[in-house]
């Protein structure tokens, strides 16, 4: 931690400072310039569960201008201390392996039996690996459908016997964890749970792998420390999951950010997965920047395939009909190519 | 809902479209002009709970340019079917009435007892009318402090006895709204649990008094569809509060969003408070931003007050000061007077 | 300057730092940590053009982490060097001035000589000091009117003189400056200008005041450092106008940043005007956010007046009708008395 | 244009709305819901230059709740109208072409003739088709570099001469066009003066192809927007550049808009070219973004190459050293193969 002191700070003021950060068991290096002083905080404190509140005591300080974090506020997902990729082996699917890529598809939301059979046997066609679809939906109106909940899950692995395709599915609730793991390969946590705490602490309880999305307004700095809370109860098998961002931009429903694919991969060994689909809003754009995602290192796409997005019941506007999904499959296999991978 | 047809839509487009709405329920209207033709679907759909799925699976199609709502998504929050201010009594303090202005304060955190009597005396002697204080905090660190939970809440209780003050805490966890219920004259739904649907859900089903931050990136339309979840349960009691929206500005943690209070006030009937603490971040700024929110006609605000910020388990650097609360209470009367309420 | 280094440099890595901090004239520090080692550079580069070059040229070495500034990049509009408020006197009305406030008001355009004169006699009549209107007008669209140029000057000039009010008025173009001067009070850079550098500095040559408006996507640190472009070059009388932000709220047609304009007050010592007019696009809200405003500290306000807004050729949906600015000037009275300032 | 009643309006409204639209040469289709009432507007107003006036004027009126514009508000860069792609030859090299893929590369800055020499030379080996160079530079602080002018311009012109490659360079200000044509074979507009409408009108009365880049807080229709006020003055030989929104996310300079390329595709004939240097900030990031934007169907880059980023005078952080250059053009050839191109 680094501390900017104001330049109107005085020598009683700096020893002030200098003895708080020794009380909380800290080494001071101390840089007097001659407009400002750097006090520069070295080691970690004596108690290590109040270093966030410890930065937010000295800003409290009025001839302090401003404190800086040194150190990245996550440690089990830090690329630093574990420079190999994780590689998350699901019913034989190695999702974070370099050499390949993994497609999950299928509807935003399990309707029917004939639906959800339909796109998975499609999907499955044309190559997918897993089948994605919704269970337990979250709906900006309360006057939506939220899904089918637990039938959903038996239909969804009734899906599986029949294609041998492993199963992603979202869990909203803490109360819902343990049902939705009797059936999940993959449990989804959506962009507006990232920062639901104590959901993410209980599944890190759970060694069933887990796909975290990015918050619309998470920076990856948010994102990677909510990976934490996962992989530091004890479940590594957490891949991060770039859906898009809240921008001012409105031609699409969210700003694909692309930089933090290749972000992700410079800082942490997790494996990242992109949805085009949300990302965009727009089943016209889905295949460019699926495209995009692949060139600049995702690991793998989950994409939304409905064979009758004119009756779905959710995210009509961004699901691929099945022979797009052919198509996108199609386009993918050279960009795979293009990075050492094989789709 | 307004359908607007691509221009190289044809006869048979505008066939297909005008059935699937009259199937779903709608009387349609053609408007044709001469470059495209527009299509308004007057009524509501047979099922309703369908109504934001419909208007995806009209963009679904190709020859849709795009489709306009017109209603607003909110009905029972919405002050066009209820025009007089909604006003929530909390132990005879009323929320919301156009007379006066509540003041909520107290420290960020519970964290002993006696941090928590020296906050809550001092902010009562300084006019204060409801004590906050946090039980379950969200913490963005897994390592960070995350509250003293039910030991918290009792020594909110304790507050409330001996100085008559009603109390103001945060739930976090569908399974902790019995608990917290049956302490919190007030529950707070903080900013990462705005869309928490089924935590909305479970405090709409009770009937104590909620608090509902904005989301850190949500509109105000959905901002005040959450509002509707909780409501719809049938818990009326519902007050919004402004605690700032990330924006792409770093010298404040969060950008106040004052445009918000007045607006609120134009589309429902809900109290609105302020949280200037969390909008700026900085201490520095929350006098003059509190000003500004009542002057803009907030209904209360809510400011966090800390003995020693130095040594506070969070939010240290915005927290003011029990000198700068008084100086607080003493700038905002004229301001309260000068819109017509009291302090 | 402060250099944070990546955990895996080398000892040679911080003496080629070292090497390079000495050749462009900084002292050194070193604070070698358990993971990391920091550096700080005391002092001001040889070639002090190369401030912000040199930052990046050390952010380019691999073994760097990041590079933290330490001082302000602005010095001539720094409230530090120069802690009393600049107050610029426009015909005898202040602006800047602790005691008072100052109203600017008027059309958006000036469309003609009538439209003109009954504005500006309305607000003149309800008490605004300055009269706003534009000649030359930014618009979106190139196909959208651009304003009557000189022949819009000579209105506004003839306005001054028979209502005896300063003028303010928009100059876009390099090649105007000289012309808007013969006429204009103040100058106003527009929010698509505040970047525009050489249209600072021609401004800044001249003696006659601006207001610079904050573009909508910049940072407060930016909108300062622009104001130093027109204050290094010897103009130090310049106000900074908040016209709202551009953020992903589309209710309103900007967000207007009230955490700023305290945020302004701390960090520089020059008056601050608000734009509701622009910060919220809608004439619904003027009122509130201008109440807002002055309870924030803000010198003064710029608002759009219209005779007829329904014919208005410019900002319709925000202009206020006369009446509509009667009643604002009614409501601001109390709020300017309850800070300590006059109307 | 569609014209959305409050849900109070009257009969009378109705009527005066219906009066207003017809006098200003629309015509009207009225569609009666049971709580609104729609109007749609059909046709151009008499006064094309007054459209977005008109939107306003009716959103000025306190019965109207919303007006949404219908066509799109550009027509020359509309891909509706020109559904070929524009294809813009300098000297010899294709932009927009589908089979091909050009590369610009360069200094951020020209410094020196030998820095820029050896840069070209560099960048021209790898297989770079054009050489960028700034000679005016916009600096965000009045005391940083802003280039060598003319003779920078002179330099330019020079290794063009030996290199044969076409060369690239800004142009700021509304009185260096001439100037600047005389030397470039292409006008960049920097992002800066995306909505500086007078230059943009002044490149448009020339017949040198012009990059555009996109403003930081444009939307894509505004962008669109400023390339129709080139291409309306005459110059149709505009492409855009793709290079970076302002966003939240602090960990790169900008976000890169992905989902803008494919957007830009769908909704104009005009060629699109990404500047991953600027929309990441960090060399390290450049390689997998480049990837990404000619996956997504990017017709060409724009990439910072400095033989020294450790002393180069701006842009260091994000340039790529020539041996990283070559890298990135080998990294790139299969990912053009995959999408059908040759770099």
């Amino acid at each position: 931690m680094i501390v900017i002191l104001s330049s109107g700070a005085t020598k009683e003021n700096l020893q002030h400072i200098t003895r708080m950060l020794e009380e909380r068991g800290y080494a001071v290096h101390v840089s007097e310039g001659v407009e400002r002083t750097i006090v520069g905080a070295v080691g970690v404190p004596a108690d290590p569960t109040q270093k966030a509140a410890v930065m937010e005591q000295f800003e409290a300080l009025p001839y302090v201008d401003r404190v800086v974090p040194v150190s990245k506020p996550y440690k089990v997902v830090n690329k630093q201390f574990h420079p190999d990729p994780t590689v998350i082996n699901v019913r034989g699917i190695k999702i974070g392996d370099p050499t390949s890529v993994v497609m999950m598809a299928g509807p935003c939301t399990v309707e029917t039996e004939e639906q959800l059979m339909e796109s998975a046997r499609a999907v499955k066609a044309a190559g997918a690996h897993i089948l994605r679809g919704g269970a337990y939906k979250p709906s900006t109106s309360p006057y939506s459908f939220h899904g089918h909940g637990e039938a959903a899950l038996k239909m969804l692995a009734a899906a599986r016997e029949e294609l041998g395709m492993p199963i992603i599915t979202e869990v909203m609730d803490v109360r819902d964890v343990e049902l939705v793991c009797e059936y999940a390969d993959i449990l989804q946590i959506g962009t507006r749970n990232m920062a639901n705490f104590n959901l993410l602490r209980e599944v890190g309880k759970t060694q069933t792998p887990v796909m975290l999305k990015r918050g619309m307004a998470a920076t990856i700095e948010e994102w990677l420390q909510a990976a934490e809370y996962i992989a530091s109860q004890g479940n590594k098998n957490v891949m991060l999951c770039e859906r898009g961002i809240r921008t001012f931009e409105t031609y699409t429903r969210n700003t694909f950010d692309i930089n933090a694919v290749a972000a992700v991969k410079e800082l942490s060994h997790l494996p990242i997965i992109a949805d085009p689909s949300h990302a965009t809003g727009k089943a016209s754009l889905v295949n460019a920047v699926s495209r995009a995602a692949l060139a600049a290192g995702a690991d793998g796409l989950i994409i939304e395939v409905h064979p009758n997005p004119e009756k779905a019941l959710k995210d009509g506007a961004q699901s691929l009909l099945p022979e797009a999904f052919v198509k996108l499959m199609h386009d993918l296999a050279p960009i795979a190519g293009a990075v050492g991978r094989r789709l």
